[in-house]
């Protein structure tokens, strides 16, 4: 049982969010899951991305959140990943930055509104921010931060693939996708809605968010059986 | 009859506006025409730029918007190119984007004042923003997107050639010229003028519009039988 | 005689705006003096920097305006320049470009305070913005635009060699120095303090001037005969 | 007694804040210390760092201050590292710029609250602004600022290597580390936290601090006895 279709895929997700500019020093991590074979790839902790090599990538356990092949220490947001990959059966991809407009969203505990097509292009609705963590959830922070993601888009009753990414308080953004590939497009757009809605306050502060039939026809134009953006081969 | 002059002139184009750091993943899109044949280039729908080569460049009939050569889907955009063209025969190239700040302007549904002469030089007067669509237009949504932009500038008295760029409120900015490499300049005109005058407004929210003599002036400086910017081979 | 070295000190700073990031399009130009030839060198007008050659680089007699060497229309702002040179005997060099922030500072009709040392390190308190040129004026617009320089500079009691810098209203701003390369310098510097003062006002909108004592101590650890900034071969 | 290690070391520090782009022009300079020879390395005043070799690197005594090796005015800042090296035995390395978001918050005489994880994981709690300098203490004006650096660290009970930080008001900041290269990383870190900062204020003007217990959650998760993140050979 290889790993390395895998492991090259996660690697290049996480060279692109560098690429992107969405990482500063070796803040962020993107994860990928094989789940036929039960496994999770990931970044190792606190590794320079310069360095980085496909062999140094971590493949978990999805059961158990054992290693099953690698020297370094997964990730510490490892059990973050695993919750996610765990409730979502759709999604093949996971990104974390501290990308610098998402996490000022994030710091802000304000959820990103939908003031544009740029935004309904990729995020059904507005982008939430979860609740803060508790203290005594602090124990196991990192499982717990899935937890809280899961909770808010239950209680907001959102599909993961409509809103690919959720705002931790105080901390930062989450994206994902059907693949690594996709959820690094997700990041990459999230941080640019949360820059032009930052941008859009600060000339007008009373935007109001983009018309309801916009916003859909948009997400639509890209998304679901009528979708009509781009080339057949690359729909969904 | 060969389209490759155009189709390298339009490829050019698409590539200079990720050069000039207008687009983010696949949001944009340049064409230009050729009028004596009567046809349409434009850029491939969500296709890498990266990857894109001239032969991806989708030749159109401008009459019926038709595919005359050319493998891949045309731009999802394409119905408001072409209801540009066909109205203004001035206009020669045409660039649509998400560059970051003027979207953030049209997503704040206001017109860019003219606050200086790197306005004026390019812009004469307000950058206007178009009204909303109606959700009954949504059913034709790119064509509809034309037709408003063309009642913007009906209804404002506005030449195309001396206001180049049309904001569309919620979603981006429209930018020509008499050909597509001109258009390109507009484009990054607009997104520099975008900044400067958010900008301007944080440092003076009282900031009035630079004077009107000065706007003309600056504007004649480069348009006009009294243009002397540039050398005489650049005027128009 | 040859103008060659001072060509060669022109090209390269206008090159050097162009790297520094302050230049977008051909929004800029710069240009030296040699006294004793009674010459100025200057950007031909609307020429890509990419393409910009010594050759091309327009020799003008400071006395008279008329071009001694180069087949191309010298930079528009020509006026201007030739008007500081005739004025200031101690400027060596002048940039002028539609930088960002300075730019909005400029079209925001507002005088950049000294926050800092940044600063305080190459201007002596505020950097000035002019008054609006008359309507009457703008027939001789460039020309005019340097007497009003000098009107600023002589109603202040201001040395062009303590403030190397000013702003137009609704223009963008001019930077000098003894050389081309200080006024590089120059421009860059302004920038880059236009840019610290707008988040420093939306940090805190009553952020005071830095202390008068702290601004005269940094300005002349660098300028005059007590600096001990940098080595000795590099002071004034 | 060989500071060829040493010089190397500093010049990578220096080098590496240009790189992270920190720096504008020559406004910056990083030092290294070595306990065991009483000696401090530095980088030399106004020298351009596209020039800068290891054999620039100046080596100073810790004890009086005077040049062991070198050719070149060691960095007018001098004093205040020396200082610095001098209270605080557990510092290796010290940078100094005029970032421009981290010099912005100094210029605001503001404290950088918490606001995030991203702050948290390199300082615990606030980053300090110090007092402004009298006019007494400018006649020893380096020196003196690394006295009212030491004074703000007393005055608040804070141990340097928990906050590698301070603002100086209306100059910028100081970052340092137990060695060049972490210093480089917390004066990074620091930058990218004052922007964050700045833009999480214009997002929410009444955004509250990250949760006590986030901040230490997460700043024990890379720092202390009980530390997970990164690989074990990190690990202070």
């Amino acid at each position: 049982m290889s790993f390395d279709k895998l492991k090259d895929e996660v690697l290049k997700a996480n060279l692109d969010i560098v690429e992107a500019g969405l990482v500063v020093l070796t803040w962020g991590n993107a994860s990928g899951v094989d789940f036929a074979k039960g496994a999770m790839a990931i970044k190792p902790s606190g590794v320079a991305y310069s360095e980085l090599k496909a062999k140094d990538i971590v493949i978990l356990s999805l059961a158990t959140g054992e290693v099953i092949e690698g020297d370094l220490n997964p990730s510490s947001d490892t059990p973050t990943h695993l919750a996610l990959y765990r409730a979502y059966p759709t999604i093949g991809g996971i990104v974390h930055t501290h990308s610098t407009y998402a996490t000022s969203w994030a710091q802000s505990e304000r959820d990103i509104p939908c003031l544009g097509t740029t935004h309904a292009d990729h995020f059904s609705g507005s982008v939430p921010v979860a609740r803060n963590i508790t203290e005594s959830e602090l124990a196991a922070y990192e499982a717990e931060t899935g937890k809280v993601i899961i909770e808010t888009f239950q209680g907001r009753g959102l599909d993961p693939l409509d809103v690919p990414a959720v705002l931790l308080p105080h901390h930062g953004p989450f994206a994902w996708g059907r693949t690594p590939h996709e959820a690094v497009k997700n990041a990459i757009a999230l941080e640019e809605v949360a820059k032009m809605a930052l941008f859009s306050f600060l000339i007008n502060p009373n935007v109001p968010a983009a018309p309801k039939a916009l916003q859909d026809k948009h997400y639509k134009r890209k998304h679901g059986p009528g979708a009509y953006y781009g080339q057949e081969s690359d729909r969904r």
